[in-house]
Order: C-alpha cells, then structure tokens, then sequence
C-alpha cells in the first residue's frame, strides 16, 4: 500500500479550514492555521496545518506549502516553550495510519514534554473540551504576541 | 531550563561533518547531509542535519536552514517510502533531553514503521555496524536516484 492517498475534503481539518467545524485557534495568516489538538497527549499539545494545499501527508506536498508549515511550527515551538516552559518539544510528522496519522490532511505536531509526566497515547480517551483547552491556548497565543 | 543551549562544535555529528567520524551517508549537498541512525529504531532509520547552521534544535535555527532541512526531509522520506515501502513513515524532531534528543546539533528523523514491528527505543542497546546498514543504505540510495 502506498503512504500516497487522495485528499478527501471532508476530513475533519477541511472542515476547520472551512468553519463549519471549531477548534481553539492560536494563530492563523492567510496561509497556515494552528490550534490546539483536541486529544492532547500533553499540556499545550497543538497542531499546524496549510489551508490551502491538499497535501495528504509530507510525501505529497508542494515546496512552499512545506516551508510555511514548518516557519510556523519554529513559531509555535518557540510560544510553547515560552508560555508553558516545557522539559523538550517533539514536534512530529505521521505518514500513513500505521505511522500514527488519524487526519489525512497534512499537519505538524508540537508535542511539549515534562520531566515526571508520561506522554499520553494518541487520540485516546475522550477528546477535551475547549474550556479546558482555552487557559493553555492563552498562554500560547500571549507568547505569540 | 531553557531548551536553548550554546552550540558544542565537538558533538557528534559536527565531527561527521567535518569527516572527523564515519557515517553510512545516503545524500549530501553543499548544505545538507543524510546518514543512517547508528541506533536504528526500525529498518531504515535515517537522519538529516545541516552542514552550516549551528543551531542546537528548531528553536534556535536559521529560517533558511530549517527550509532546506525539510526538503531534504521530504526528499528523503520519499526515497525511504520507495525502496523499503513501510507501512508508515514518522518525520520527527526533538529538542531537550528530555524529548529524547541525545545529539545537540539539529536533526530530522526519518523512521519508518512497519506492520506488526515495534519500533524500537532510542539509543538502546549497542549501535548498528556499518555492514548492517550498508544494504538498507544501499536501496535508499538507488531511491533517491
């Protein structure tokens, strides 16, 4: 099987892209959006996307598509480290369902680390709600400036 | 801790560089160099680092660095996707310790996943021979033509 797939544009992350579905947004230019993950596997765990390539994953997308994701992902990680002083960052790329992707539109993880405090699994239990999101998204979005 | 932390010319893949310690390299470029991981987490574990920049992680790299960074990446996991055809493929980066960097230069991780294979732990066990990873090298190369 190959990793390459078509873009289904009913994938959830369109439907964000679109509005016709929330999230907690940290922050978004014509060309990039980020917000948080609704399963976060740690505290400030949040998501980068393009809004306009159809990429499926990092195998498929255009040159400067990948650029302005990976800009805004530095941009991200730096916000998280400083509104959240984390132990490491992850930041991770998932190419195929076996490799952890569960969205078919391709999206940069930044995934803060803690000393003492185990990462969760992805996408496990029930997702969170933006309630609880918002006071972390707050910090990131005020270390964003 | 600040995640940010001076560069040490004397790390391991400054010595790869500067041809001071051996690699399996599968490209190189004025700017960029991609080798096997020496502790491969699954078959065909490889990594990408800058020639030039001397940033430590993506908090503190260079924005035409981190561009060219993952090109190679993407050129990289495309050939990984064509000569071995795993079942997944995870484009990762870490910085801090605690991430699980051990190597304080900026690096990209390729790592593909396979069905039914658990991908290994980092750094564990003894490190892979260069006859061991010579033939994975050898079908990457051929991929990246």
């Amino acid at each position: 099987m190959s990793l390459q797939q078509p873009y289904d544009p009913d994938n959830i992350f369109a439907k964000i892209i679109r509005g016709e579905m929330p999230c907690v947004k940290l922050m978004e230019t014509d060309n990039v959006l980020a917000f948080m993950d609704v399963f976060p596997q740690s505290k400030g765990h949040c998501l980068v996307i393009h809004k306009k390539s159809k990429a499926v994953n990092i195998l498929d997308v255009e040159p400067e598509a990948l650029n302005e994701l990976i800009g805004a992902t530095q941009t991200l990680a730096r916000a998280v480290e400083k509104a959240l002083e984390p132990d490491g960052i992850r930041v991770m790329q998932f190419s195929g369902a076996r490799a952890g992707q569960t969205i078919f539109h391709l999206h940069f993880h930044v995934l803060p680390v803690y000393e003492g405090v185990v990462v969760a699994a992805h996408a496990s239990g029930k997702p969170a709600n933006a309630e609880e999101l918002e006071p972390i998204a707050d910090k990131i979005r005020k270390a964003l400036g």
